[in-house]
């Protein structure tokens, strides 16, 4: 049976990249720590090095060479190896560094997300579902005005995205079956293992999120069910 | 050590009869009903008894007779005795008997509650730690308009309040430690289960909870670092 866009009734959000500009809020604040320690450090490098530790250490975690812990603690063990390997490991002591590693917490919407956020609200449940922790995702919010429904984060369910247990908790926490919950995201791995758990899927495009050199997949792709340029045009294709 | 006042980062609230007024919704609405189907029955007695079903049952899951379960399903297990002690079994069909069942995710603020809490969330982390499942607390505070950060509820914890899992674990959901939350509820049980786990707590009288004639218990009590009449004087007395 094929079940209608017009059957979904709640929207969950990965968050790192498709609602918060996670590159540009490192990379600005690396550097005005850079200029105040007067250090000689390529902060988009250590941007997409910090970045690019997260998924080999989830893997850690899913392998259980390490415990269960939250995407803090993982940011904090990149954040001790990444300030080795630049060579400013003396510059930053633990304060600091317990400071630094909140960066992720203070990262910054894209320009659209919470006027988009704001219309969708109106017609559907929105939250996030992203690996993020849910302390984190809260000061995202409250610091970006960012209106969710509620937050559900990989903290709860105990796995990361892409696990299976993810998409389908939240769609039991929200009461629905996995038709009716629809994943929206920047990335299309994300997006294909909602879809294989029955969810629908919105794949937004974020050209920008590794920097105006990275590289981005952004082509629309038929399999999911809206592309959309940003969260006003997911607003506009939904309706809302 | 004594953990002051100005270290509370977050408040976590009880719903039922703290934030929403349980037992005059379910009157409303089944009043509309009775009505509609002619039906002879005392609603206030009806809501009462409802109410009083949801303690035993979650002490059933507690001892393991029952499995673990979402209050929408305790909710409708008490729904289904209720209508057949009141003798109107036949009167309701099993659609109308889960449209009823729902009555308790349109249950309404009292009036200073989205007030109150919007003047709080400019100085704190809110959120529900609730024995309402999140579906449930996701639609009051869509349909009451509630500004929550983030909810909490049993269903996430695997135990119903006043077990120590619950409050534990917001506080650890929330990055913070027990002496930086502090639980608001009009319920003295609740508040000292909390502050047993090392919580501050807030008491608010609610004394319409029971009805005009029900009997609440509303006296202040030294023993709790805050007692509010209500949302806003919470608001004053915390200084947001």
């Amino acid at each position: 049976m094929k079940h209608a866009l017009e059957e979904v009734k709640a929207l969950t959000f990965d968050v790192f990249g498709t609602v918060v500009d996670w590159r540009g809020s490192v990379i600005r604040e690396g550097r005005r720590l850079g200029a105040a320690k007067k250090l000689k450090v390529d902060w988009a490098a250590f941007a997409d090095g910090w970045r690019a530790g997260y998924g080999p250490a989830m893997d850690r975690v899913r392998r259980g060479e390490l415990p269960w812990m939250p995407i803090d603690a993982l940011h904090r063990m990149i954040l001790d190896d990444l300030l080795a390997q630049f060579g400013v490991a003396q510059a930053f002591d633990d304060a600091e560094r317990a400071h630094f590693n909140l960066v992720w917490h203070r990262l910054r919407p894209w320009p659209d997300a919470g006027a988009g956020l704001r219309r969708l609200k109106k017609r559907y449940v929105i939250a996030t579902l992203s690996n993020g922790n849910v302390a984190l995702l809260v000061d995202l919010a409250k610091q970006g005005r960012l209106p969710w429904d509620t937050i559900f984060s990989a903290e709860i369910f105990n796995h990361y995205k892409p696990d299976p247990q993810t998409y389908l908790g939240a769609c039991e926490l929200l009461g629905l079956r996995p038709w009716q919950v629809m994943m929206v995201a920047a990335h299309k791995g994300d997006l294909d293992a909602a879809k294989r758990c029955g969810l629908k899927a919105a794949f937004v495009q974020r050209p920008l999120e590794f920097g105006p050199k990275g590289k981005k997949d952004t082509a629309p792709e038929p399999r999911f069910e809206v592309n959309a340029r940003d969260f006003l045009d997911l607003a506009k294709k939904l309706g809302a």
